[in-house]
């Protein structure tokens, strides 16, 4: 473990012990908690903090308040030969969702397609978690979840849906699987937060103020705008169709805020999980030859700057993936201190390393 | 029949008669010719004038030229309960994309979900056509296709991907299918081409140059810019996984230009379609009401500008709707001139009205 100004470096073994420690002294059954420790290290790998590690005070704050139900009971309805509803029992979204797509794979097995929603959930974490489940099973994922209000609407001077992001992933030869994992805004609201936090200016297409007029003041930002205007607009209301309207989940503006104080209240998100058998299309090594070809291909187009090659979604994530595992992730001095405060409670030993 | 400058309206059952005996002159079969005429006459009627009778001209030299089989021999593979592949013997994208929205209707009627893959298919003209086929079968549908290259590239100088669309209906209580029908670039050629037609300069996001570099300039313009930056291109990329991939249909750039010239060759397009039972997850008319209720919610969103509401995706399409089946479709004097010529080569009779 390392300091670098107000980062600390963390290998990412000493993180998941120290997750897992956490959260088994809040009661988290053994199969949830896996699940959560994996998300969250693997996305915190990947570069994605916003979705990773940062996030675990704010989960324990959530168990303790008891908003999160540390030991579910599952309710499963299968409905069809491809088709299941989920009830999550207010668990973590990272389990459910992954008990969820384990369920669609095998739909999808059986019958060629899955389809799985989910209700009565919490935050799920990075999407991608869940996606990834169905392309190391030789299929093509897809992972959608609705979001608290924070998109302008086209149109409209105040947000009404949330970043409601698409995520799809489907298997390589000789390389992790393809994954596109994208808010349906143009950027997190935590980019903003930084800006602010920073002293920086919000480029255009970021935010709006209050009134729905774009702003570059990270001051005045109240609402985030979407990709492509309308069709972002569009993408995240399908996003809630299928997270909400399938399942009777709150939906826009009625869905509780995940920091939303006191966070004592369950928020019954939704999410929807598809998973396609690739096998039922095309045999499996030439599809995947296929995508190994297509991505060369994409790698291959020349660069608009000599100095950053062309590269496909998911690329940013596996260079920091490949960094991340040697030289340990970075937690900022904040989340450190709340970790400590943490591990101190329950006696975790930093390995003699702090 | 009214001239209006450079237009001239025409009611939409004379139009659709002489699309239909135009097809009939070139020996498009009965069941081809009714998917045709109604694909292109209905989106014409929505307002989307660049993929719906705007283009018989072009089917009809294809049909000549040979890359268009009017007389498909289909070939379903029905590949599990839930998918299938179909070979659509280079018909009518039209034609094969709606045999297919409906097989998978099926499917997902039998066992919950359908998806089906086509190959050796054509341009399909306007995705909504295909996806509203499962919202009226009171499933959500989603249709795509891929297209010849004209994206630019994230971090590339040149395009690899097409506008690759995306498509998602699902059925609402009391009102005609939602329905997003959106090309992952900001905005299609035709509207860059219509710029600079009109000598007007480009809004910014649009269009970039032969280098990659953004332009405002529409003679200079070489490639379209996706929406999102990354995210757009992502999403394209999605959609050629799921319509080239799948299918083994040629890709990127080696995707034939549909106005390459001269238009004897085959395209051997891939198109990918999804239907999801909605009742398997929800009441029908529960659903219903739900989209009902959120696009009231949304519709009711304070408007940033006191004059324009705020819309959800496919109203604009419905405002034209009702106004052309009153008032007629706008076709452009050079459209109305090949017209003329198809109609006088098979002495068709404008009703008099011309």
């Amino acid at each position: 473990m390392t300091e670098l100004g107000s980062e600390v470096i963390v290998p990412h073994g000493v993180l998941e012990r120290f997750c897992s420690a956490a959260l088994s002294s809040r009661g988290v059954r053994e199969d949830v908690r896996e699940h959560v420790v994996r998300s969250l290290t693997e996305t915190s790998l990947r570069g994605v903090d916003s979705h990773g590690l940062e996030l675990l005070p704010h989960y324990v704050r959530a168990l303790d308040s008891g908003r999160i139900n540390p030991v579910p009971a599952y309710r499963f309805d299968e409905t069809s030969p491809s088709t299941a509803r989920l009830d999550a029992d207010h668990t973590f979204g990272h389990a459910a969702g992954a008990e969820a797509m384990s369920r669609a794979v095998d739909l999808a097995r059986a019958s060629g397609t899955g389809a799985v929603a989910v209700f009565n959930s919490t935050h799920f974490g990075a999407a991608a978690y869940f996606a990834f489940i169905a392309a190391r099973a030789n299929m093509i994922g897809m992972s959608f979840t609705h979001a608290d209000s924070l998109m302008l609407s086209y149109g409209g001077s105040r947000p009404f849906f949330g970043t409601n992001p698409i995520c799809f992933a489907a298997p390589i030869e000789g390389e992790d699987p393809f994954c596109l994992d994208m808010a349906t805004t143009r950027v997190s609201w935590n980019k903003v937060r930084r800006h602010r936090e920073a002293g920086l200016r919000l480029p255009p297409g970021w935010a709006c103020d209050d009134r729905g007029e774009p702003t570059s003041e990270p001051a005045s930002a109240a609402a985030l705008l979407p990709i492509g205007d309308y069709k972002g607009f569009g993408l995240a209301m399908i996003v809630e169709i299928l997270c909400s309207l399938l399942t009777g989940a709150p939906n826009g503006r009625d869905i509780l805020r995940m920091y939303a104080d006191p966070i004592d209240q369950k928020r019954y998100l939704g999410h929807f999980f598809i998973a396609i058998d690739v096998a039922r299309f095309e045999d499996v090594a030439i599809f995947k030859r296929r995508l190994r070809a297509l991505i060369d291909a994409v790698r291959s187009e020349p660069p608009k700057s000599g100095d950053t090659p062309v590269m496909v979604p998911g690329d940013p994530e596996k260079r920091k993936l490949s960094r991340r595992l040697l030289e340990g992730i970075p937690i900022s001095r904040a989340i450190f201190e709340e970790y400590r405060a943490i591990g101190g409670a329950i006696g975790f030993a930093w390995s003699g390393i702090a």
